[in-house]
């Protein structure tokens, strides 16, 4: 940590600071700049956060040197995180492709699509029996009758069930069918979630909150890998900006960010991130082209039918199309799919 | 519901969309542009979102005409919403703060700070026992310790308790000793915990999430009234920008507007929505010259040594003095504090 | 500057910024912290950016630790700076008030307001001539003929005229007509014109870019400064965010941050900064209520008729009574309007 | 346009927006829904803002149903727009790189560098001899100089000259050098500039606003384009978000937008879109998978003495594996480099 004082801190502020420097079991050096001083703080302490230090009176700023995780940190592990989703690997060389329905509607739909996206490649099912809606006149999902619906359309396909947990309290019943636990956008700083979810060794998709910082985000992951659960893949959904073109802003340069940062797979899901059907092919090449390890899929028979977010699936025939696209993509950058 | 079809959509478009149209119940009007065809629905179908329409082959994009939300809007209820805490009235004419430390540290603390802010003229008493917190390495909170301590704050100083709810879980346990709930910002978009708190009766502040928009943020105050309990405070807490001088932008714009579109009182938490303790007293004032029924303020006896946000935490002595000045600010735009 | 090193940082490394610590002149500290290296630069130099440090290989970050700006530091000039706009001064105890249409339209409609507005207590008149506009297609101002009747209006009214300027190639044109420059958003980073208006002795009005941090902001005040001309006036007129129910978000805190940063007047522009006739009112009284030392504000005789920006115009008595009461405002905080 | 009127607008409120339709020489439809009435304006009044009817009593929003720009737009012309820069075509099948240093700082340097960008497949060579830089004291450019510079470059190999414009007084000068003009970010809504590139017939490249939609973007091209000058190339190159990892995002999705909306080629700009040197290559490749037609990229022999934006500068032997990268995944999309 670098402290940086006021311009008009006195020598009580500065020996202040170091008795505070001490106190947390750390070391200090002085420096006495042209018009400031700052105190260098020795000692590895990312438990102390920040704002412990910006609390303190004469102290105009505190600057972290370490990264505030340490589990996910490349820098504590520097291989490759791959992650084992049934017999498929995620991570590493292969870049794998989870697809399905925003929401589970019945059995025969999300059998057909089940067939439809193992047909054309995908290594896992999605597919929301509890759905977060912004609105609470809206269809909320079957619930467990929907997770019943993904456990048969596994039997039939061998595809690995992916669905999103909602709380907590869900967390046994969610695990019971699940095979990746899915938590979203709105949850990722529910730390309750992310603990319970941390506790059980299932895989988990966690999503970028839709205005988090990379380093929010990875603290979200090391809440998961801090409670005992290694298998952590990042999402990155879109975020939040003025534009209006698209629902939100697929930040694609978090990609190859996020693998300097971090040994964890990041995969992206260009259906949320850009909530426009015509948008989602691009955005799938574009993501295979930066790095990703993956991609999640928002694909219907019949969108305009769809209960949910209809405007961004796509057919079984355009996800088809859209993976022989993205093959093509993936082996020009020396990956496979 | 305005359908605006593209440029390119044909008869057997248009025609699909009427069809769908007078499925859903509604009656269309179809309206024939220079260059483009509109079609007019009518018939107040909240319930169905705009994404059913985007879904639609030829359709460009959907225009809702009403609000999504009902319960909370103005059109539905014309006069301001009062709510009683304890025995004080927050909205209506007189403006009421609520003031407290960011985390409930011991029972000395609590109860220092609780009569301090009593004799200044706050409320209510707010201190956190389940903390949400960015890091796991970070203090969570004391838990249901901590509401033992504010409970006792209570008795002493007659002030109404104001604490956060992290999950349904806990809904039992924290109603039984608060007196108002407060959902936190990282909560904003956790239905199942509105729906918890719609169901209980106890008054809730719903803050503002840091990237929602005031139609998510309504929304997620319409799953709360859509769920029985009528007592919604909203509070704007900051959102999340390109700024970097303070910790969140403070909308201040946000109070007018949202007393324009609901009857809900609308409250405004300086603390957090700038990070910055030199300018809590000036947003104070500005938030309660802009129309505010409330703010909700972070107070800790000595900032350095809060367990969490000291930075931007005022002293007792600072709440006594911004208590003053924000009143005489209250007087001249003719309401009370 | 803080140079903070890569991990994997080596000897070469350190050893080549230190040489490039020397070569600009400054001194070195290293400080080998637990699991990084870091560098301390000795010494004032703003002039080379962090970019500059950034660049080197090794190098993780560059931390500055001075401002970049200098002049228009409050470090290097205590006292507010007043401004003298004819007879009237900005900045310091009183608060002023500056007002008109957004653009000249006629004779009559400048005079007609400038009465009215002077009436109601502006000290300035403002009205474009010159204006930037979104689309080709629309009104771009009656140019040379706007200033005359501008200036007409002075003659009439003895108020200070403000009008915007476009362009480092109509100073000269625009100088002789105006007592105050202003410089849009869009042109907050247009590098020539703020040097021609800083070789320019008049007063300028600065406007906040859109999406300009403070750094940026202060860093083109200094370009007109370090032009040479000392009487700047720093105008928030809103940022660009995620909100839709405003044009813009009107980011008050940025008003006491400028003031603990700088020496030079703030004022606030509400019509901008919310696009919304009903907002006007209320968010004047906040910028008042923050420590703003001046308003500026677009007024129209009849805004529906208004060539430009209308649904953010109020009209005379509106403003009249705007004036009424953020004097109350201004006067529960201890100042005077 | 729409016209949705407030709930409680009266007959009187109805008629008189009635009136100005007509007044403009439209027709209008009055539409009856369940709450609200709804006015829809038929003829093609593009220039008539949605502000004109937002500033009418009564009414709550005007929804425009064309798009504000038209020639422009692919609506009016299907084909795509391919630019002829010097014996080179931009736009159309081919992907065209424009590479070179931020600033143009010798003779040497610049010779250099354009032999070996040309050496790895660049069609044209960029450098900057007038700088917007935020700072007034960091090096703003050798000005005609620079130019003299990029000409002999361009005698010895061949390569087009692309180089920004910062003021319309500079048109002369700089399009006697240059075969290609940069309007940059902080230019996008300079329109005395944007005019005075419209009436010169150079090629021009338009950078997007860091914070400019989609409208203003397309509308700052319609500036040139109505000014008679149709060799428009749109570029992205970041806008400003929350995000702290990278100086902008970059909006990858805006590509294939574009492209929908427009004739006009659109490229991309990983270098300023970053500002990270490390993420320049994925990005590219990125950029090339979504649709680009084009990339313009920072080379510099030794980024860390680059006089301006040194740590977003690759060597020409990283821009020698970046076109060879980008290459294969161009081929792998159907198009060639």
């Amino acid at each position: 940590m670098i402290i940086v004082m006021k311009p008009n801190a006195g020598e009580g502020d500065i020996n202040h600071v170091i008795e505070k420097v001490r106190e947390v079991g750390c070391k200090e050096i002085l420096l006495e700049g042209t018009s400031r001083k700052v105190i260098a703080v020795i000692g590895d302490k990312r438990d102390i956060p920040p704002d412990f230090w910006d609390a303190i009176p004469g102290v105009e700023k505190a600057v972290p040197i370490l990264t505030p995780y340490k589990i996910a940190s490349r820098e504590v592990k520097k291989a490759d995180t791959e992650i084992r989703i049934n017999n498929k690997i995620l991570g590493g060389k292969k870049i794998g492709v989870i697809a399905g329905p925003c929401a589970v509607e019945n059995q025969d739909q999300i059998l057909f699509i089940a067939e439809g996206v193992k047909k054309a490649g995908a290594i896992a099912l999605r597919g929301g029996a509890f759905k977060p809606r912004s609105s609470p006149y809206s269809f909320q999902g079957l619930g467990e009758e929907g997770l019943e619906y993904l456990a048969r359309a596994r039997e039939k396909t061998g595809l690995a069930i992916v669905t999103e947990i909602l709380s907590s309290e869900h967390i046994k019943l969610v695990s019971s069918y699940a095979d990746v636990l899915q938590v979203g956008t709105r949850n990722m700083s529910n730390f309750l979630l992310l603990q319970a979810v941390g506790e059980s060794k299932k895989p988990v998709i966690l999503k970028r909150g839709m205005s988090a910082t990379l380093d929010e985000f990875l603290l979200a992951g090391e809440y998961i890998l801090s409670h005992g659960n290694p298998n952590v893949i990042l999402c990155e959904r879109g975020i939040r900006t003025f534009e209006t073109h698209t629902r939100f802003t697929l930040s694609l340069s978090v990609v190859p960010e996020l693998k300097r940062l971090t040994h964890l797979p990041v995969i992206v899901d260009p259906s949320h991130g850009t909530g426009v059907r015509d948008l989602v092919r691009p955005m799938s090449k574009g993501a295979v082209a930066v790095g990703a390890d993956g991609l999640i899929l928002e694909v219907h028979p019949d969108p305009e039918k769809s209960f949910v977010d209809g405007p961004q699936a796509i057919t079984i025939e355009e996800f088809a199309k859209l993976m022989e696209e993205t093959k093509a993509v993936a082996n020009a950058i020396g990956r496979e799919m």
